[in-house]
């Protein structure tokens, strides 16, 4: 799918790291949100509420799934889950486009 | 407006300048366009195809519009419009959020 129709998009962007790590909120129908977001070269370490699937639409990252000790890498596009209510870490590469879903279980 | 209703958003995001420039395309059902976008820290300089009505949401930026001799500040919210087919540049201080209109004359 490229391109989501139908939905609600945030004008406003989430600014995160000095805008480092930036991403506009969509809203479907259905009552479930993803965001759109882009990454700059750098290390991040997030946390999650709701389990969140990322898929990396372009980019170069490599990616700490909580309780992993070995670091997933991912060149080109990709896809990884987190559990809610946890954190995961990031090493950037090469600017990373991505659609993060946000999973209520 | 804080948000777009009933519009299709493209998932890429559209990249210049090596990601410190990044938007996302979206479309309205009367067949407009619109881009949200993330400009970082830079001296960028930008042509348009269609006029464009740009509306900073938030951030820090200077702005020389085609044929103009003083630069424009915007620090917060703003907006400024950019005939078609000319070139504008932007000296971007502090992370600026924007939606640019295309206007299609």
């Amino acid at each position: 799918m490229s391109q989501f129709e139908n939905v609600t998009i945030v004008k406003k962007a989430n600014t995160y790291f000095e805008g480092k790590v930036t991403s506009r909120t969509v809203l479907f129908a259905d009552g479930t949100k993803k965001t759109l977001g882009i990454m700059l070269p750098g290390e991040y370490e997030f946390g999650t509420d709701d389990k969140e699937i990322m898929e990396i639409l372009a980019g170069e990252l490599q990616i700490l799934l909580p309780g992993d000790e070995q670091w997933i890498t991912i060149s080109g596009e990709g896809e990884f889950t987190v559990p809610a209510q946890s954190k995961f870490k990031l090493k950037v590469t090469g600017v990373t486009d991505y659609c993060c879903s946000y999973i209520q279980e």
